[in-house]
């Protein structure tokens, strides 16, 4: 009786084959682009290229009667592909030949995956380890860059304790969360050229384009420059920032946001309400909210403890995000709906056109997920 | 001297325009698909048939050196594309022929969305809003199902109002986010045969496929079987659930998470940080929960404030989170590192398994979010 049907999945089914050979030969050409890039040592992710192929190709869909927006986000799932491939490929190489990089801390995941694209560039990567104090002359001696890869609670102490070993000449950088505190210890600590980094993102990500790094010149930002160009060749984001508001900012991003996190866990262990329980009635987007606390506590606890309990300014903050809540927690208890909206209204002024942005952006988020999820 | 790179660029282009030909060509089977399917009165969504190609797609990519998970959702990108068509198509009618439906509160946006899906299925919608209770014997005669869809404080009082109009076999439903109050409205004021409803989706679905709808059985289910299945014709996944515990975990899901949207937003605006700044620093996954809490404050006050202040069941719940907040907070300001891994270890055994899952899927959402806004 499905015989209409039947006949109409086989066509599909040709069809599906079609396009998966055909984007196999796509990645095999992005390949070969890369390796023309590197060779002629231009950076791998060219953003304004990227502009004007997604806009060429939205037209083109639109030709064909597909959705445009559609058609982007088919677009960007291929070229990410593409460049999800580069981490097996080579890397470009800075201006001015091989350097050589000691990572301290180079053990750790973050200092791996650093030390791997160094590696991959064709610069010389060195690492100290807690067990390498003994050798810590022989590895700081010819060093062109040593970045202090380091939890964040020994970062102080690790950066006195390297210093003494640095030529003159060589860059001190830095690879914490914190940008303040790391970087007065290194301009103290060393003489020579100093700079702060901040890479906003995991040590697991399938290779370093597109991800962002935040930069807080500390001295003679010229000596450095070719560690940045070095970054920036390998497809990061770089922006810099003042060490101040770098931490400001952080205090919410990364503090109060895992406190929050915690808090959310805390409540349904304390309400007894199993996530399961929760899944089976989320809409797509409580659903993704779940997904963001829940991956924290497959992680480990005393990362987060550090980066919650990092110094006083941020518990300071902490404390004060109770009060806030105090405050706000009195409209529920006094039932002022009123009050509930006048400060709703407050918060979409404040937010102002960032919120439909934010409606926007969500909502892409949504479709993405209901395709996949549900 | 870039034309190698501009002669791999053309052969770029070249596989796109393809693949955009062949991305049509799909649509328009999957149009036929759909229409076969209406005509044999077949369900819109089959998820063993998707299953089912989902892995034989997956399997077909790895043939090709293609990554199968990014095939899959490739493929699952393309099928939603399909399905979005659906919105233009005709709806299947459930068993037993057409039927009468008088949405109370049809002009409303949720209304809407239904009173459009069951015109779709030929079945005829009529609509109660606030003018229209001089004409509610005529409305309410010969309706299979009355469906009251209006906002939820003012839910029991219309329940009460319109239910002395209703034949005795006709089925009273409700579309409210709560359960218990309106179900038992529903039952004290119609004999007949009585059903609770929670579409768990907005109203600006592009279509109903996938979506998922609570079902609280009050009365005669037997009575509102052919609404159910109408329901499964459309796609929609359907849960039953009893109203307490529906209500219990809606109070998290929809009670707690927008009044911690609130404080999110109010503590931000507090700090004067604006979401330009902290967007310029976020990681994909701090960028993804800035977007679900901007969204909110694009839309309207009074309906968050109806969420937030439903009843004192939730209001209670929220101070709870108050006093859980107050609790937690001593570890920070008692700079309680060992008692917040204490904490975080606890919830992580509770989540269990639950918090791997999370930490894929929110894998996949920061992939997908990297690709798109950065």
């Amino acid at each position: 009786m499905t015989t209409p049907l039947d006949n109409h999945r086989r066509r599909l089914d040709t069809i599906d084959a079609r396009l998966l050979e055909l984007l196999r030969e796509r990645n095999e050409l992005a390949s070969e682009v890369l390796e023309t890039k590197i060779a002629a040592g231009l950076p791998i992710f060219a953003p304004e290229r990227e502009q004007a192929k997604v806009a060429s190709f939205r037209q083109a869909a639109a030709e064909q009667g597909l959705d445009p927006e559609w058609a982007e986000d088919f677009l960007r799932m291929v070229m990410s592909s593409s460049r999800a491939q580069q981490s097996r490929a080579k890397f470009p190489q800075c201006p001015g030949g091989a350097r050589t990089v000691l990572i301290v801390g180079g053990g750790g995941k973050l200092g791996q995956c650093y030390g791997r694209a160094f590696t991959a560039s064709g610069h010389t990567v060195r690492v100290l380890e807690p067990k390498d104090w003994d050798r810590a002359t022989e590895l700081a001696t010819g060093a062109d860059a040593v970045i202090v890869a380091v939890p964040i609670r020994v970062t102080a102490e690790v950066i006195a304790r390297v210093a003494p070993f640095l030529e003159p000449g060589t860059v001190l950088a830095d690879f914490t969360s914190h940008k303040a505190g790391p970087l007065k210890a290194m301009l103290k600590a060393h003489p020579g050229p100093v700079l702060g980094l901040h890479p906003m993102h995991g040590p697991d990500v399938a290779n370093l384009s597109k991800q962002l790094v935040i930069a807080c010149p500390g001295r003679q930002p010229e000596a450095s420059q070719w560690l940045l160009d070095q970054f920036e060749l390998w497809g990061l984001r770089l922006q810099e920032l003042a060490p101040g508001k770098h931490d400001r900012i952080m205090h919410q991003v990364q503090g109060l946001r895992h406190f929050v996190a915690l808090l959310h866990g805390s409540f349904m262990r304390a309400s007894n309400l199993a996530p399961a329980d929760i899944l089976a009635l989320s809409s797509p987007i409580y659903r993704a909210e779940l997904m963001m606390t829940g991956r924290i506590f497959a992680q480990n606890a005393e990362l987060y403890a550090d980066i919650v309990f990092a110094n006083n300014e941020r518990r300071t903050l902490l404390l004060d995000f109770l009060q806030h809540h105090e405050h706000l927690a009195a409209l529920v208890r006094d039932d002022d709906k009123a009050g509930f909206i006048r400060e709703f209204e407050a918060i979409g002024e404040f937010f102002g056109e960032f919120a439909e942005q934010a409606r926007t952006e969500s909502g892409y988020l949504i479709h993405r997920l209901a395709d996949r999820f549900v």
